[in-house]
């Protein structure tokens, strides 16, 4: 697609907004009670199923068709690349021509007006634990000297996380309670968790996935990607520390996981694909079900994330968000294909609507460290906020909201719209 | 209802049966390409969309009514004791009085015509460690001068597991690959497990469930579950003591979860009701929010666990199955109703259909172990079976059955059915 095309809708021409012709990330969305598949174009959604209604996904595979009047993305993220594509072009030309107006503005529905939902039904959610800079960062506040595990740099490092309480962006995120004991404490309490904290992630929602017993080799890993979301894991870490022992985080976690409701194709971001991690002389070379040529090459995805942070005072005092983390998902230790062939390298079968997080982004420097845990050194260092105030941890009214975008010289920016939640105390 | 009411069904009044007229577990068969709720009333089924077809429902609520004629239990477990207890009556009336012979008699299925399927489609799945027995001799071989760790008498440890590997009785298992590295080695390597492992546990089944933000409290926990099945949490130790740290078991048991296709519901094990763990002198009183006095007096549930195992060799001589585990699920240190307590206490919903297991459920004493790991000690002191071999752990060609039952001095036996894997070597 030529970097000049523009679409026929004003505010898709935005060079900094989100979502150009080149993005067409999927939703669903919610109007008058139902709901039905999108596609985010400036500020405006594109009603698919009211596309497919008078006939503009014509010539597309019968499945595709049928997919698209879902009121998931599951149906569509199953069809795979060979469907994928054909969709994107239709839906290029029709957005993307004039010709096309008269038909499709009828379908636009102006964003304040979608509802946005879920983008698919989550079968499984998997959490990675990716950034090699937030594993030693995090290590290092609980064994110093021995800051990064043996298996790190062998093993994609993840769990299983929880799917039924996974939340579109703008939920509200309850304050969990949850068992803790300091060390200074004899037995430990139930109450509110008193180290409430935020995880930049990036989401990858699986397409067609494999059967059970059948891995996928990392040749063709990229192929069950269908896109990529923002994600917020909430974390309690009081609750955190006194639970994971020896099975892993479980109720510090399962409370809410926050994703924004666009899902950005592979497709999409194929302008800001760039080479894997480099490891650091005297680091392994991963193990070959880990090793593929071009996955060294363009494994990595350029997407900078940002988190900020609003207080309720600063809501009050009208100041404006204040910027608490920046990083880059090119600085994972492994990418998205190796966290694919990993997961299945034991035949556990990945299905459409599956979600694989990244883990916390975090960079080599303080200011790309994608949680207060450790930004605020465990709140030994507390966070300085504009209206006076600091933060250990995330304090009830505190609202986070995650944003991610691809730009680079020659290619259009491709946006990721946000990922935001705020604090409700416990009544 | 009397012990002594019977079924004009003469298999069901086996007294060593499983499916007496006081248990009418829940399952889900398939017969001719279509799947229906089912019945397990002495060898055979009852198809509960025939009964709701031709009327035989007829007076209950429309929500069951409607429920009965789905593929999966989901709708039923749902709807909570108001409507299971009503449908139970209903069912025991018509398996029960020889005047409904002549309608019941046209909608019951063969076992063996019936093939089973997940009784469920399971959202989650989590996995708990509640025997204190199995957490201690799993820890002496990691930790010898301290075997459990602080927080499992204070904490129900547990952890998300895989929910799409989960897969019903008969189901063939793979041997998975993965990542080991033994302690004489200086580096990882990739390949079948050589540590595959049965785990003897039972799964409960959700009901109505909690909305998010909103925890379940002990006093109502067991209104939300539904029934109990079979598990068997097949796992690769070798794969598992490299991976496991800091996140916790993850390839190491995504690759199979074998459940049986009944539910038996605890209206069925009400005679089979026993007092809580007793706590020995010294270990603390449970948290408030886990703690009630009626869960103390009648919160476990004596249900016999059995594991066995049939080698190649075995089934090529005709020797018959050799028993390798035999436990109790009164033994648990928590109650069901504790753990479904402590998953909701920080406002994680639980939804209809999903699965929590007890984690291996092992007794005091060596025989009572419900794992190979703790039966061999990891490996140290093998396993003789009848034909001359040895186990440390699975070989290709085992099959492990788990069966359970209740029953004591003046109530009819209830049982479970089987669990029942081979595992299949890679080619």
């Amino acid at each position: 697609m030529a970097l000049s095309m523009r679409s026929w809708i004003d505010s898709a021409n935005d060079p900094a907004g989100d979502f150009p012709l080149q993005n067409l990330p999927y939703g669903v969305f919610r109007r008058d009670r139902r709901a039905a598949l999108g596609v985010a174009i400036g500020d405006r959604v594109l009603d698919l199923r009211a596309c497919a209604r008078i006939g503009l996904l014509e010539g597309l595979a019968p499945a595709t068709v049928e997919a698209s009047q879902t009121d998931s993305l599951n149906g569509l993220m199953a069809l795979g690349r060979a469907c994928w594509r054909p969709l994107r072009e239709r839906l290029t030309g029709l957005l993307g021509d004039p010709e096309h107006r008269p038909m499709v503005d009828p379908l636009l529905v102006a964003m304040p007006d979608a509802d946005m939902l879920p983008p698919a039904l989550i079968g499984d959610y998997t959490d990675f634990y990716a950034s090699i800079y937030h594993a030693t960062n995090v290590g290092r506040l609980f064994r110093p000297d021995n800051p990064l595990l043996p298996n790190y740099k062998w093993v994609p490092i993840g769990y299983h996380g929880r799917a039924s309480s996974i939340v579109a962006s703008g939920a509200p995120i309850r304050r969990p309670s949850g068992q803790s004991k300091d060390a200074a404490e004899a037995a430990p309490r139930f109450g509110p968790s008193r180290a409430l904290d935020y995880e930049l992630e990036v989401g990858l929602f699986i397409g067609p996935g494999n059967r059970l017993g059948e891995p996928i080799p990392i040749h063709t890993a990229e192929e069950h990607i269908f896109g990529l979301c923002l994600l917020n894991d909430w974390s309690a870490r009081d609750v955190q520390s006194w639970e994971y022992q020896p099975l892993g985080p479980f109720l510090a976690k399962s409370f809410a996981t926050t994703i924004s409701p666009w899902v950005v194709t592979l497709e999409a971001l194929r302008p800001f694909r760039s080479p894997a991690f480099v490891r650091p002389e005297g680091d392994p070379q991963p193990l070959p079900y880990l090793t593929d040529p071009s996955d060294q090459q363009r494994g990595g995805i350029d997407v900078t994330l940002e988190v900020r942070l609003t207080s309720r005072r600063m809501r009050a005092a009208g100041t404006p968000p204040v910027r608490v983390s920046r990083g880059n998902l090119r600085d994972l230790y492994w990418t998205p294909a190796q966290l694919v062939a990993h997961h299945a390298s034991n035949g556990c079968n990945l299905r459409p609507g599956d979600l694989l997080a990244t883990g916390t982004v975090s960079g080599p420097t303080r200011d790309a460290a994608g949680c207060l845990l450790e930004i605020t050194r465990r709140g030994a260092d507390p966070l300085a906020l504009p209206e006076g105030e600091v933060r250990r941890f995330l304090e009830d009214g505190d609202e986070v909201t995650i944003r991610g975008w691809s730009e680079r010289e020659g290619a259009v920016r491709i946006g990721f719209g946000e990922c935001r939640g705020r604090i409700e105390g416990l009544e």
